[in-house]
């Protein structure tokens, strides 16, 4: 079998390094060893997540720890104003909609960022709103919401600041502490290079003081459990250990290379697939795109799904599909974590440029891989 | 490093043949692979779970399923009966506390088996009841409790049946759709020999019925939306999906080696080991043991934390101390999953005989590897 390739926006590609150290003998959760893991782990989180607050661990999908924002800080007829500019800001709206929340959507076309203007009028015109709630980077669309501005207009309103980050974390600057995120929810399977199945959550002392007035009924996803849990040093409900030992590694390296290095070589990776993309002669369909993945709006007369088959069945590359509506319209490249080089985007294109020549589409053969190229060389 | 032996009942010891799976490139969850794993490992579960329901996965602690058993069946104030005979008992009380249901909780001495009886008194006394909840093999104690009498009970009594089997399932024979069981939870991390973090929940006709007329919210364990997903080839969020991996190799492995081998096997380690107790002169604490772990009620001078402090450092074996009360007058020794070989009890025994013998304990020293040695050979 010939080696494959992965450009799905998570899970995404783990170095062998985090699955050796997945693979050593299974820690017990009740032992010192988990209890020093733990510890080291949540102190290397605030730096990932660039806070000072708590971030706590839950054994469970990103969506898990979307529903312990909301169960954890809401009470049944609360109010509050969530972007809804893809399938993920949809998702809080669905969330806070199952537990009875009152949520007035800001809805956004899919591709294009909300304008900070748009919530300003939605908060002013809502009466008093619990939290507002936001997407950092929409894994739908490609694009990279502006949370900073968002974050100052959260706090001129006086509501709580909820973002999920889960796959912009590690790969788009976040600074939760500077620009008044309250809460921050992110997973284990993208920026981290691990596999599914952790989420996190940081709450800031705002956050930690609205818990006290909610009152949507929380066992598994109480963050007090988990905190009072933390503090003596272990889990409430048996943790997915062996994804931990391998969280413990994946933080170790993001120490070691450092988050600015990090946050740059998205940004490398990013830049040289859009300028590849941009030679053949394609629309990027994100107008701020995020670096998490590049998507790509494809000529009408293009059938997407198709093209994704023979990219893959002949050249043995995923790349995703679009979401919902945009299935078959919007393709999307991810370029997420450490884990993939910048030589594995020359794959990405040139699969790309031989799926899109095996429709018939007309173009510049080999125009798309010069151009990652040159890009990744950051020549002209 | 010298090898070490882990007898904790859960994360138990994972075979080399899913480490290896698990560590395989990560599967996109929304591949066709994908969907061919997920049909492959619903109909295995069935097997495991020997029932003809459906049998869902979650990415979650098994408490997770727990949780899921209890917000997709109940409405605030419906009324249940739970039997509490220990600290996972005590869980099903607490999970219904939590939301609302006006729980009876049926009290059972640690180390007991509950008396159907009593559960037959509590149930004529309490009215209209929506679940009689129990636990298969309560992990606190090492009881195993007689599931097959209380589902009569149940039918008899026109209540769903609810059983945490999280650490029975494989261990102990489990017959639900014999039995009149409803709802089986179980985990990954037990006789399944996987990593924490998938959890499973298998649901009769009845209890699909019961969801209709469950008010409590649910998003992330909405079983409905479980269910549909599962019907289209995939889950509602990103799975576990390495160790969904490790799950289909370690089902195909248990059909290999057929569920009534898997039982024997469990049966002759847990005979073995209480023989080799016996000889020791210590006394079981479970009046009617699970096959998954051996919990020994150690003399009330000895302690228990010293003595499992002795056998962890100084023979590198990890045996589990009691929980809440019992903490350092119980101990409790796994041996739980096929991944545990026989012999691997002779080094559990050893180990408690040096430590026993360093705490002063005077005994006939050897006499309990003998003892395990004869009841794995079947000798006298």
């Amino acid at each position: 079998m010939s080696k494959t390739f992965n450009f799905v926006p998570g899970p995404t590609p783990i170095p062998d390094r985090i699955n050796r150290r997945m693979a050593e003998p299974v820690l017990s959760h009740r032992s010192a060893e988990f209890s020093r893991l733990l510890e080291r782990v949540s102190d290397n989180l605030r730096y990932l997540f660039q806070t000072q607050n708590d971030v706590l661990v839950l054994t469970a999908s990103g969506t898990g720890a979307m529903e312990a924002a909301i169960v954890n800080l809401m009470s049944s007829g609360d109010r509050v104003v969530a972007i809804r500019a893809g399938k993920f800001g949809g998702r809080w709206v669905e969330l806070c909609r199952t537990f009875g929340i009152d949520v007035i959507p800001v809805d956004v076309p899919w591709g294009e960022a909300v304008d900070p203007r748009q919530v300003e009028t939605v908060l002013n015109a809502s009466g008093s709103v619990t939290a507002l709630l936001a997407t950092h980077s929409e894994t739908s669309t490609g694009v990279l919401h502006d949370i900073e501005t968002l974050g100052k207009i959260a706090r001129e309103h006086g509501c709580l600041f909820v973002v999920d980050s889960i796959s912009g974390m590690g790969a788009n600057e976040l600074r939760p502490d500077d620009w008044n995120v309250d809460v921050v929810v992110a997973g284990s399977q993208k920026g981290l290079m691990l596999p599914p199945g952790l989420a996190f959550i940081s709450m800031s002392t705002r956050a930690w003081e609205q818990t006290g007035k909610a009152s949507i009924p929380s066992y598994y996803f109480s963050l007090k459990r988990a905190k009072d849990a933390l503090l003596k040093g272990y889990t409430p409900y048996t943790p997915a250990v062996t994804l931990l030992s391998g969280l413990d590694e994946a933080l170790a390296e993001v120490r070691e290379i450092g988050l600015e290095a990090v946050y740059a070589h998205h940004a490398r990776l990013a830049q040289a697939t859009r300028a590849g993309i941009a030679a053949l002669g394609l629309s990027l369909f994100a107008r701020t795109p995020s670096n998490v993945l590049t998507s790509v709006a494809l000529p009408s007369e293009l059938n997407g799904n198709a093209l994704l088959k023979i990219i893959k069945s002949e050249c043995g590359v995923t790349i995703a599909n679009g979401m919902d509506d945009y299935r078959g319209k919007v393709i999307r490249i991810a370029h997420l974590g450490y884990a993939v080089s910048p030589f594995d985007m020359l794959a990405a294109i040139s699969a790309l440029e031989y799926g899109l020549d095996k429709m018939g589409v007309m173009f510049d053969f080999g125009a798309g891989v010069a151009a990652v190229h040159r890009g990744l060389m950051q020549k002209r």
